[in-house]
């Protein structure tokens, strides 16, 4: 056995003990030390860089680690094995995941935007915007010697005259403040209930002398990233709102990575404690500070997300999921309470989750499908969730189909070098002159801001512009050179979109062969997932009236070159409508109104699922795919080179 | 300051800070040091006793501590002053509670047989013995390709047709573990379930090879002990019985002292932990491993306890039953869970709790009135309470009404010199020859126990004896001369049942004139009561049909005695019957029957209160009764000196 010390940045050593030629990223797992891997240790994303200190490891050299960095000591954990006792140095993922929490700025018109709109299109739709949540101010004589009724007996009588409901139930938290709270506020109090149509439920009493907002908090958990708005839940404005990677993230990248690290020993609680301590109360934590708001008053929560996130949520078991006859431990659940599973939030409130419908389509899906009113309309739409897995939903008021194909980070940044979330510094969209092949982009942020990375709408705009420029073949490969075209010492391709002296970064921000392949196969995904339903249904992509794309991936999204990639069918762009991150407005809309609620659960009961690895030429059809636009360029008429 | 060091026995040393001057027993307290105080550090309980280590103090020599002990460094706590940098040894209290806590042997016929009549009893008088509680053997298909229903949906489902009901409440605890369970035992269970009109729990589930028990657990907190069962729900069979001292006596024997500690800075806290942590919870975990039950099987409680402490044990605040207008929060509760409070049996377990009345009138009284059956019959009936407080209730089918008085833990062998419990080595039954003054006494255990101490049947025999021999006049004083009585230099009188050398104690077993008038004040208060509420109904003592007596003096109580010294009213000894504690097995009923959990809230509902401080004529009555038998003796006809 071989002595393994990390130091941790910031937070002490930890001592570990190995075998020779053990993986260092499986030893520091094991112990409990947080290293970034969202590949799980393939040697891909090159996240899981430590500094060898003393001691020495055999380490894979990779095109993740410079020269520079490997002379200073820099590895890649999963490529490095244990030869000896071992001292490395481990950046700190804490401080790196809360430097990707970014609490929005809701004086931005664009934010709250997206809520109002759903707000008013659900009402349109003709949703009842109600909830059960309410504010009943109570007032109560004060006992005397002559009127000696407790004040557990007082309160309840109370709030059966002002409810007219018989049943009325007081959980222990109030009952444990109650006697204080009267006291101080000569038993005039305002109070926080639900009401049902047979019982009222008293989360909370108050002092009378300001009507306390109602807060509720809608989670849309992604696999790779995390979003959440608390608002108020009586009138549906938006009170905050934020996002953050997802603390999994560190286990591996998609679903079944997370569910096989969910397998190992303690690896169920690891996984929920990195969703919910890492990623979600934090959000929470920063979203309350920001408009000092206590927590406590959050008295509701919705949470929308894929099946296995749902599952790794509540540390249920999610290996089903994967093994046939792949069956999830849940698509509902009733009674869940932030206390069950440690939600910073009033340890009363009830969780509701919008239900999964399959294996691999979750309540993201139900709750963003009900939000796109897809089923509300005669006219055949298609839904299209663009995250770590694609999904997507066909159908009218009639019926609903749904399937899903594992797209891969791309859209959202991952898997691309220099890939980032649709945030400041990244190149949301571009252009590139045919002759010249000089790029011309705008990036997000202030006018000024330099680019740093792409977000999943630019590299759409990057590579079809590449592609109809004639840089890049139909294989993605490059065909042309120039200034700002490379090869490297392995004959890897790339396009340099700024280099370092323009750029935010401390490198070239550039698009390589890998990445463009990668989002080839992303893009190659969807496509044949909608071909392949489609085709199950005898339908044709020119019978599609509307596509509703969700997803992180912009509003900026061309949805002219997402055709000319050829990653959705060659319809006329008007049918296109970005939506945005429908899985977190529909659970805004499941905390709004009750009617919202029940509906995503008639729309999950009424979706099929069409499992696409049981239809034999999904394979085929994806193989087609991964072109740009197509092998088959007759389905793609309307693109053309510049 | 001073600094004053704490040694604790057998947990090292606390370091406190004290004014010149200040009490011991404060500094103790103010420093989290446990000491036992029963009489909340008024020094007549003598319970308080520390060695002086190194330093001084200045102490009150008193009649608790000898002249060897003083010498030795033993000093009461509660009369000890700071006057320099000091040491002192406490002894263990958590282990004395310990040691003190008793788990009855079930194969003794009579501790089983109070359930067992009380279970014949309420059946007899009409009420279903049949609770919510029920196991359900649920057999679900395994799940294929082709049957691909979630757990948590197939599951729900297969309630549904087991139980006719629509709604199937599945928590977190059993969602969480369902998958793992399912495929264990190929998706066949048995469910632990509780069923309303409306919907069905599903509490947990457990392989099918065997059927589980279902536990509930009744406690009886009362001020000086708890009691409790471990019971089979569905057969009412008792499956471990057992008692303690209640953790919170260090803070005060009565409930006054009580309240007044729980107002001090985290005084709330340190109550209910004294009560939960240090009592409740370890009666279970005792009770649980001497018959190996697992504690998350016990689904259910039942509390009845004062109202005191019903609301010390939810740590709601207590002080507003001690301040006019003397308003209890609570007298019901409902939505009460184990994990609300920190008891250690299934966390989702309801806790049912008789209700109090007012707020001298607790849910032990409630509880203990429904087991004595007087309000399901026509003759006029007395049910008397005989605790820390005394309480009664009189009536019929047609009227009940209820009373309290201050009686203190005499009956329970507290206030008494060699008082203890009606436990191994107790005094239980006494004669006293009158021309030889020697005892005759039976002792509880084997045969051939030493006598240790005098449980409160025993006090109400020798008392009575002494004054029938006329060894003691009518005040309580010793009038003849003899061996076994002696004067100590005070001139305090005492008799000695026996010597040391025929003690199974180091000292001998006597009784004193300070416990003779200790004693005369608890039976002068519960007589006092029973006159002042008979007068305000305008009935006489020859009115009363029967007479209950509840409570843990012990079944030797001999009722004749207990007229001869006046504390009972005097009426044909016949009519008396002991109920035993009648708290714990209406907590026990409560649990076993539905109709009796209703019925203990009808009978609550139906019951006046009568608060003898607001009688005028109550503190004479008082007076009159702190006398053998009383100072009014025609009241007392058939009592004769020997």
């Amino acid at each position: 056995m071989f002595k393994v010390t990390f130091q941790l940045e910031g937070a002490g050593t930890v001592d570990a003990y190995a075998q020779e030629d053990e993986n260092l990223l499986n030893v520091a797992q094991k112990s409990n030390v947080a290293i970034d891997a969202p590949c799980s240790g393939n040697g891909m994303c090159g996240k899981c860089k430590v500094r060898l200190v003393s001691g020495e490891l055999d380490s894979k050299k990779t095109r993740h680690i410079t020269e520079e960095e490997y002379a200073e000591g820099w590895r890649l954990a999963c490529c490095s094995h244990i030869t000896g006792d071992v001292t490395v140095e481990v950046p700190d993922i804490a401080s790196a995941y809360r430097s990707r929490m970014k609490v929005a700025d809701l004086s931005s018109r664009q934010e709250v935007e997206l809520f109002e709109n759903t707000k008013k299109q659900i009402e349109d739709a003709g949703i009842l915007l109600k909830n059960s949540m309410s504010v009943l101010e109570i007032q109560m004589s004060e006992p005397t010697l002559d009127d000696t009724m407790p004040d557990n007996e007082r309160f309840e009588w109370a709030v059966e005259e002002a409810t007219g409901l018989e049943h009325v139930r007081i959980p222990y938290s109030v009952l444990h403040k109650m006697a204080h709270v009267f006291r101080e506020n000569h038993f005039h109090v305002q109070c926080v209930v639900r009401k049902t149509s047979r019982d009222v439920f008293v989360y909370d009493i108050l002092p009378a002398d300001k009507k306390p907002v109602i807060g509720g908090l809608a989670v849309d958990i992604g696999t790779t990233t995390v979003s959440a708005i608390l608002m108020n839940m009586e009138t549906g404005e938006i009170l905050a709102k934020a996002s953050s990677g997802n603390g999994q993230i560190r286990y591996g990248a998609d679903v079944i990575n997370r569910i096989i690290e969910s397998q190992k020993p303690g690896g169920g609680r690891r996984l929920q404690k990195a969703v919910i301590t890492e990623t979600i109360n934090p959000l929470i934590d920063e979203m309350c500070r920001s408009i000092q708001f206590p927590r406590e008053q959050i008295y509701r929560m919705a949470v929308a997300g894929n099946t296995t996130m749902n599952h790794l949520l509540m540390g249920v078991d999610a290996d089903p999921i994967r093994m046939e006859p792949y069956i999830p431990t849940f698509f509902k659940t009733n009674s869940l309470f932030a206390s069950d599973i440690g939600i910073h939030i009033h340890p009363d409130a009830h969780i509701i989750v919008a239900p999964n419908i399959g294996s691999y389509v979750g309540g993201d899906i139900t709750a963003g499908a009900f939000v796109s009113l897809i089923w509300n309309r005669p006219e055949m739409s298609l839904f299209i969730d663009l995250g770590t897995n694609g999904e997507l939903v066909f159908g009218n008021s009639d019926f609903l189909m749904s399937c899903a194909c594992s797209a891969g980070p791309a859209f959202e940044g991952g898997d691309i070098s220099c890939g980032m979330r649709a945030t400041d510094g990244a190149i949301e969209a571009c252009t590139i002159d045919k002759d010249t092949m000089e790029p011309h982009f705008s990036v997000i942020g202030d006018e000024g801001t330099k680019p740093v990375g792409i977000c999943g709408s630019g590299i759409i705009d990057i590579i079809a512009e590449l592609f109809t420029c004639g840089i890049i073949n139909a294989k993605g490969k490059f065909v042309r050179e120039g200034e700002r075209i490379r090869h490297d010492k392995y004959g890897m391709g790339s396009y340099v979109l700024a280099f370092e002296k323009d750029a935010g970064s401390v490198k070239d921000v550039e698009i390589t062969e890998v990445d463009i392949d990668n989002f080839i196969r992303a893009k190659g995904a969807i496509f044949s997932a909608i071909r392949t339903m489609l085709k199950s249904l005898d339908f044709t992509v020119d019978m599609i009236d509307d596509v509703y794309v969700a997803g992180g991936i912009g509003s900026g999204i061309n949805m002219r070159n997402a055709v000319n990639i050829g990653m959705f069918p060659d319809i006329p762009v008007e049918k296109f409508h970005y939506i945005g991150n429908s899985s977190l407005t529909g659970a805004y809309s499941m905390l709004l109104s009750t009617q919202a609620e029940r509906k995503v659960y008639d729309v999950a009961r009424n979706m099929t699922y069409l499992e696409l690895s049981t239809v034999p030429s999904y394979m085929d059809e994806f193989v087609g795919a991964c072109f740009l636009p197509h092998t088959d360029s007759e389905m793609f008429p309307s693109v053309h080179l510049k």
